[in-house]
């Protein structure tokens, strides 16, 4: 452990994608801008709602666009997991290491079964 | 407009919950502070989300906390909807006008049609 | 109506939709043969998904037919959701019987909240 | 076996999951059994649904059972999706075609984003 050079293939296996080791990037980073105008516009919408409350609009049109406020973050959420398999997951698949390419599955389908709850 | 003997009753029977005649409210008004409140969360929860995002936070924490603004969504609208059913389908229900009644109650299953494909 | 030993409000209140009360029947009734049809169809989907792993189908074609089978099965719930209104809770409305009514529609709402998770 | 013109890395790469290549299996293949057990339970949710309709059981309740069998569907569309990303994407991850493998991640999200709205 001490005087440890620490090369690069001494990187635990499962900072692939959760840390911030140099250089490396989460698979949506380079579309964080687009995504974060899709939050933005979600933002837009959620004030919206609260608007609607305000002038007392009509209850069913609010229920409306709360649906509509939810298929946008749907849509984010499914972005950000295309990323993670196309970076992440394929990263630990490439890599060799079953064990941790497993987990990674194992917390994507987990995070899909969240989603569909809600 | 001018002269117009306007009597309550002559409010068109669909006027119900929809039109904001005087003296009426729609279900939710009175818990409108409290679903705007919940609404100011869910836009700090989507601000949140742009905050992992400009972080480089994992892809699947922030999958998860969309799982929870929706969740939160979901709720504001159940509440909106149980409002609804409360008063202005009871209204319509009490008023024995039959036909806006039906129309009501379908409005309100599209709305949770929308929402289930949401 | 005059030496009646059975008058209607005798008839313990929540007993106007679940009770089989002589008489009563809940809202979807006389759609049941149609709605007994939507769900022969999903169980002839499911028997259809066995054979899909049976046949060693592709993966992402099954998971299409899954979301196939929960639409069908949400399109049969908002039905009976639309028939519980129309006719058990606009009873409850017309009875005069508020809490009746209120407890109802709650019951309704947190059906479609558990639907919203499923 | 013996002089076969078609050594296994001639299958085309798209085969990897799809075609039914000689030996090859999809993910779910050897939890087949398992799927198809827990398929066989929501055929008989199912038929219970279709029983509840015939001896007019209290529309809640039914939209309830509805709600776990969709719930069980979903369980079912999560195992295969897990299943695939071990199998399919992660052979394609390792076989260096990129090309293939961003159209099985965009496939497996297509089929996330139709299990979202069902």
């Amino acid at each position: 452990m001490a005087e440890s050079t620490a090369p690069a293939d001494a990187v635990p296996a499962d900072a692939n994608c959760r840390a911030a080791g140099e250089g490396h990037h989460h698979g949506y980073v380079p579309e964080a801008a687009a995504i974060n105008n899709r939050l933005r516009r979600v933002e837009g919408q959620v004030r919206g709602l609260q608007r609607m409350v305000d002038d007392e609009a009509y209850c069913i049109d609010i229920i409306t666009q709360i649906s509509a406020a939810k298929a946008a973050l749907d849509r984010v959420a499914t972005l950000l997991l295309k990323d993670h398999l196309n970076h992440c997951v394929a990263d630990a698949a490439r890599s060799g290491n079953t064990e941790e390419m497993t987990a990674k599955v194992a917390e994507a389908t987990d995070a899909v079964t969240r989603l569909l709850k809600s």
